[in-house]
């Protein structure tokens, strides 16, 4: 038996074969056949039809462009059948049946080619319509765009080989609109662009409906590996091997009077959310019309007045195509003499805001559940949430002014408006210099472009993928960009672009859209969010905390089911704190004590601090910096009252405190060059001190906990701040809970040697204030050994934290600053790594230590208490793996933490 | 029922209850209580008597000096069955029976208290031995030396206390030496050594022989925990708790007569290790005598004609104690009326020399198999082989000289030979600008202090243990080191030190023997042995070869046992790779390319291709540079004909062929500083270079396979020199095996994106050449990630070698120059470390990873060779473990082959 090439929309028995498979579906029909056999199946109006597999387009190309085996047959019986349902028939001139051709792949492909209208018409079938319709100026115009359309879209003749004779008519005939010309016109036409197809190909244009069905198909088919194609598929990262379905869908006409009609429209607000049909339509008129823009639209609501018996339809539809696909959809229809059709319907693409609302909406309207509204709305878009975004109308206006000039890959989300510049030298002085918003365009970028990259509001380039140098760097560094913008004709030389006729010269203003890949002229209004005002969004990450505290399904070292993941936040001073607290992070995992050391008033005590001859001096200057340090706690302590605070004791190596070598060395080689004799001798002392605390791979150096134990005087400073500060705020009736964290950890010996000097001091200041409330010491886990004798190490410590920055470093041997500007981008762009592992944490390594060392630190402490605090706490596909290891809480900067709450409750839904 | 506190000597039925045990047995008796027994036991004539136990020793400790329930009446039972034994009675006048007591722990203790001779005697058993013997002067001698030890030994009274009236006393008769002193003037001395105890003690010296007998054994008790006893445990890491047994032995005298003498020997040479008895003796004479070196001993081969019955009988028991033990012995003896009694015997301390030649005799004698002969010898005493030593003779007659004027711990083997300076930069100094050859002599050292340790032939400390920091640096750089030479007394002040009466000032000589932690005065002559001339030494790792490629017990992945362990080579030169061969090597693990880019020829070209602005310029430089690495590679492969060679490809950041940046700052601002504009510009465009190449944290920079994937050129050269060098060789007729080594992976697509390329290369060249040879193409593992993924690698890679210096460096977070200079040797002397992980692999972190590497590396792959280059492969703790993970070689610099042939067999025999 041959196999099945073609699916009739009403073959609902192979419909339901797939029933609860709709990927498989998808895949074997294209997204947009599979719908339409999908409305069919549910009763929804759909002309009659059927679809051509993207098996048979993938066997089609394997055999050197050849139907396969049956095919042709099957499609012949689906025509009859066709024909039956619509008593018409293809190619006959008494009532002729017209059809349309669509490709349609599993995703949405711009790239591809797109419809063929009109299928059937020849000679005699237009003289039979005319018959039928007496209107001879609709079916040669009906006629004209076949011939048209099928030299350009399915023969692949160039556009301006039907436009350029259309255009010299016009003027031949003095006038300037196509509604001007007459039928005899249209006639004249068609005729002239049959001969350009015998012009341009040596043959006729085909009259046989079957030929020229048999044409399409093909063309659909090949089109699959056309260039453009191709190129998308690269930049959006779908896979070569799915194909394209071809739906062949009989022809309906909304120009056939007043009650007809067509339409776009959304079943929801996309830009909002709000629950209202959202879309336009048009009154006797074609599909192209509303799209191409030539006649005005209306919006839809005035249908309900125009048409109310189809418009009444028309909502009962979008209803049950919302509660059949539990998605607010974007649909095409027509209305042909009152009846109405539906031409396609597919999720609809909405903003951020609409996506949480209607998610939101859908739970009160019983149509999702909790779980699969958390589920659906991605990171990104909460992230979206949280960054400026331009203004709906506007930018709806901006494309409906054709100021979209150009559109790429969404590689880097946000929106960004600024003065264009082509080069990464010239963006960074506007930039810095000249204080300019910049966007900087290049065809692609490089490692060598990077200072100006980081110097703009937005990257533009016109090569590459979502993994290109560009994409990589602006995703890391949160800037919007977009890439492969292939439309853009960039003129370097010149300093200007051109794309879709519109020309952007050096110094103009454009807008950039890194969430949806679209470019525009001009600047385009911006508006920042308030977090606090998005209902909505508040809803659904309520949601989502109470998933994300489940009971995990991941068994514990005790077989117990873990408890779910919570979010935390990174922040080091009072003001963080409050705001990591109003986005739901419920505790500090870091507080970078260092950083209050840089403050201008304390820097000159750290350095006489570092600089002290004997431990006497050394203490007395930390002295000075204790009541600065506990000052700093106390703030932080009274914020987050009740949840945990993770206070990290000094971790970078001393000379961080102290200026640059290179900097001193060339000051001292100055002044003696020019025999300056005053102040020398202090810059030779300093330049002395400098270089004893100089190492040659700091990063690995005296840091951390070895540093505290080498000098133990500022820790011991450290933890009596932490525990003055939360005696002194229990005492005005908060409830203060510390966890003091050892940093570099490698070796269990070395916190043996430091906590319980420290665990004492803790003690002594709750006996001196009289108070008590309960703490904890623990470790950062960032050391590759540390995570290798986990048991060991949790045997002293009753936390750990990973401190995924440095684990990956070390776990790599990657140096992060050298690495990403000497290779790693490269490695990324190369596919070496398929992401840059200070992103994403790499599973294979990195991961696995953190999966043995909390495995292994459980066994050793069961109520250990594991965290991660580097950045990737705030990564979605890391905070799944962070629930995959039994995590207990992961923590990311103030920002980022809505975005993790929803990633955490993802995480614990499997998702 | 009592414990048993007590043993005679001839418990046979105990000793056997131990035969299975003998650490059991040494632990309960001590050392020397346990060769007395096990003498007794197999019938060498021991004087009858008994051991109290260890158990007893510690329950009187901890019982606060009180003897344990039921002690003291199995002590007077075991002197009933002495008294049985002898037929004589302890305290009885008529014919008193006399012991000693001497102390004896598990492990030999300079530190303690030793013996006690002639307990039993008072006034009135010394009337009856007057009566007995006739010899008046030999009782009152004998019973002055019971008062006189008593005293200082038992009842801890100084030594002058005794000493001083002794002197007078014979200044006041005119006499110089004690044998001019008369049976009245002992007498008479006798009574002042009472009133001295009375004096000191304010009790009578005791006449009741059980009194004194109890005191004895209680002051040996309490020697356990006296200070110099504690100091040495610590200095020698012995532990406390091991307690010290007591022996109490029927007194017999050597000094009955000219046919009664003593002697001690050793059963074989111990400075050669050759085949007979060496030692010394007296007629009548007691051990005190020979040992004091009051008399002029006789070399024991005299003894042959002097008591030939008594010489006869003790070659027979010589012999009988080697064929016991299996061990060369060294003896005690006292021949008493023409009877020989064994008071000792122990294993005999000697030379390597000695040592290896006695393990390989041994073998042929049948004694011990071939296994044990490896099992015996030390890797330290390999490795003295191949050091400059002492001149055995020289030595021994500096001892008897009484040039040994100090001794401490042997921290570090090895003999050196220098002028004493008390200070590290005087230390520098002296050896660097005056080129003198010095002995740096501190209390302790400190980190301060390593530039002068580095600059010394030869490191001495007063204080300290074999973990201390100068025992810890001077191991590691391979310079004799001893520590805890407690009896030194350091003053810095006046720059000289005292030792047992002798004085060495700054500049003086000194000989230190880190291998026996003896200190000599004076220049004591060294000899470097030639290797090839030390048969036996060849003959033993001729074994060790055996043992170590037998098939080993631990199972390969695929269920099979694993081969055994190789030591193979790391050299850069066909000079070090002709070395590496004599010395045994079956293999070259580890030529480091890069070496050869530092040659002054060459370094230049090399420079030209880091600055080259282009890739034609820089291929132009490679092109100059393959002639020489072919040619380099030639020899080697020469050298190595039929053994495996593997070259490393170029690993070092290419900032490191470059002038250091600091200078080159230094250099730029002086010269603008001075207005100097010759050369400016040249200087200021190789900064921008230099600082373009510099890197924060270069080890973990790019360098390895990341510099070969930035710019392939480099390798692509590499490979061709390698396989043009090797083509050539095999057409001259050897036989080359390279192995290719891309270092520092950590993503096997890392690999894939550049080995390919180089295999191409290979084919290329063989092809060119028309030749075939086989070759492979690996990777180092020195990135935790390599490690972590091992499955994935060995997919591509076809060996691994463990460059576990990096490995180490990575998985602990260590920058090793920086990290041994500020914090790691502080953490390896406060114990936080066991050791230093760069010296011996750390099993719990770097070893787990070298184990899951390993294992889950040949599940990809089941014919993976493995093996380890980093420095580790010389160390034998770290071949053990190298053999534990199943590695196939461990390659090592060539001067530690021998000694890592021997570890690998070790290894293999699970010792």
């Amino acid at each position: 038996m041959a196999n099945k090439w073609v699916y009739n929309f009403d073959e609902v028995d192979q419909a339901e074969k797939y029933a609860g498979d709709w990927e498989g579906v998808r895949s074997l029909l294209g997204g947009k056949g599979a719908n339409l056999a999908e409305m069919t199946r549910i009763g929804v109006p759909v002309p009659p039809g059927f679809t051509v597999t993207t098996e048979a387009c993938n066997a089609f190309l394997a055999a050197d462009n050849k139907f396969p085996e049956g095919m042709w047959d099957q499609v012949r019986e689906a025509m009859s059948a066709t024909e039956k349902k619509t008593a018409k028939t293809f190619g006959d001139p008494k009532n002729p049946l017209l059809v349309s051709t669509r490709s349609g792949a599993k995703f949405s492909m711009p790239g591809m080619m797109d419809t063929v209208l009109n299928l059937g018409m020849n000679d005699e079938t237009a003289q039979g319509m005319i018959d039928l319709t007496g209107d001879a100026r609709f079916v040669y115009d009906a006629y004209r765009r076949l011939v048209q359309m099928f030299g350009s879209v399915v023969l692949d003749i160039p556009d301006e080989a039907f436009e350029d004779p259309l255009e010299e008519y016009k003027e031949k005939k003095g006038v300037k609109l196509d509604t001007e010309l007459s039928a005899e016109d249209w006639k004249e036409l068609t005729e002239a662009f049959k001969s350009v197809i015998k012009k341009y190909k040596g043959f006729d244009f085909p009259q046989d409906p079957y030929e020229q069905l048999r044409y399409s198909i093909e063309a659909v088919f090949r089109s699959w590996n056309g260039k453009r194609a191709v190129d998308y598929r690269n930049a959006a990262g779908i896979s070569h091997d799915l194909g394209t379905g071809v739906n062949i869908v009989t022809m309906v006409f909304g120009n056939m009077g007043d009650d007809s009609g067509t339409g776009v429209a959304f079943t929801r607000d996309p830009a909002t959310g709000k629950k209202e049909i959202y879309g336009d339509y048009l009154i006797n008129a074609q599909g192209e019309d509303v799209v191409a823009g030539i006649r005005n639209t209306k919006p839809i609501d005035e249908m309900k007045q125009e048409l109310p018996e189809a418009y009444k339809t028309f909502e009962e539809i979008c209803d049950k195509l919302e509660r059949h696909y539990k998605e607010m959809q974007d649909v095409e229809f027509t209305i042909e003499n009152g009846k109405l059709w539906m031409l396609q319907t597919r999720d609809g693409k909405r903003t951020a805001k609409a996506a949480v609302t209607i998610a939101v909406d859908f739970v009160d309207e019983g149509l999702i559940t909790k779980d699969e509204a958390v589920g659906r709305i991605t990171p990104n878009q909460v992230n979206a949430l949280l960054h400026p975004q331009f203004d709906f109308d506007a930018q709806k206006s901006a494309r409906d002014d054709g100021k979209m000039f150009a559109s790429g890959v969404n590689a880097s989300p946000g929106a960004a408006v600024g003065r264009v510049y082509f080069d990464a030298d010239t963006a960074e002085i506007k930039a810095k210099e000249e204080h300019e918003d910049v966007i900087m365009v290049r065809p692609f970028t490089k490692p060598d472009d990077v200072h100006g990259m980081l110097a703009s509001k937005g990257i533009l380039t016109s090569e590459g993928g979502a993994t290109s140098h560009a994409a990589v760097v602006a995703r890391q560094f949160g800037i919007p960009c977009i890439v492969g913008a292939a439309d853009l004709k960039l003129d370097l030389k010149n300093l200007k672009m051109e794309a879709n006729g519109i020309v952007v010269k050096e110094g103009d203003w454009i807008s950039v859209d890194g969430t949806t890949g679209e470019v525009f002229l001009g600047q385009l209004p911006t508006k920042m969010p308030s977090f606090e005002e998005q209902e909505e969004l508040l809803t659904l990450l309520g949601w989502a905390d109470e998933i994300a505290s489940r009971d995990g399904a991941r068994e514990g070292v005790d077989g117990s089911p873990t408890k779910g993941l919570q979010v935390w936040a990174n922040a080091d001073y009072p003001a963080d704190a409050r705001r990591s607290r109003e986005y739901g992070a419920q505790g500090i995992g870091l507080c970078r004590t260092e950083h209050m050391f840089f403050e201008q008033e304390r820097l000159p005590i750290v350095q006489r601090m570092i600089l002290a001859d004997d431990v006497d001096e050394r203490v007395k200057a930390l002295d000075e910096l204790l009541p600065y340090q506990r000052q700093d706690f106390d703030g932080l302590f009274e914020a987050m009252t009740g949840l945990p605070v993770i206070i990290r004791l000094i971790d970078p190596p001393l000379h961080e405190f102290l200026p640059e070598m290179e900097e001193v060395i060339e000051d001292v080689a100055t002044m003696k060059a020019k025999g300056e004799t005053e102040g020398l001798a202090e810059k030779e002392a300093l330049l002395s001190n400098v270089r004893s605390l100089h190492e040659s791979n700091p990063m690995m150096g005296l840091r951390g906990v070895r540093l505290s134990i080498v000098m133990p005087e500022i820790v011991e400073m450290q933890v009596r701040a932490i525990f003055e500060a939360a005696a002194d705020v229990k005492l005005r009736g908060f409830e203060p809970k510390p966890e003091v964290m050892i940093p570099l950890t490698g070796h269990v010996n070395e916190l043996k040697a430091i906590q319980p000097r420290l665990v004492e001091i803790a003690k002594e200041v709750m006996d001196e204030k009289g108070v008590k409330f309960e703490y904890k010491f623990g470790t950062m886990i960032e050391i590759p050994r540390a995570a290798l004798t986990a048991d060991e190490i949790a045997s002293v410590a009753e936390f750990f934290s990973f401190g995924t920055n440095d684990l990956t470093q070390m776990t790599f041997g990657y140096s992060r600053d050298d690495a990403e500007r000497n290779f790693l981008l490269e490695y990324v762009e190369q596919g070496i790594l398929p992401v840059n592992p200070f992103q994403s944490i790499d599973e294979d390594g990195v991961g696995r230590l953190m999966d043995i060392c909390t495995s292994e630190g459980r066994k050793a402490r069961s109520d250990l208490e594991v965290g991660i605090c580097g950045e990737h706490g705030g990564d979605p596909d890391s905070i799944e793996l962070c629930h995959k290891y039994g995590l207990n809480y992961v923590s990311c900067s103030p920002f980022r933490v809505p975005v993790a709450r929803l990633a955490a409750a993802q995480a614990v839904l499997g998702k």
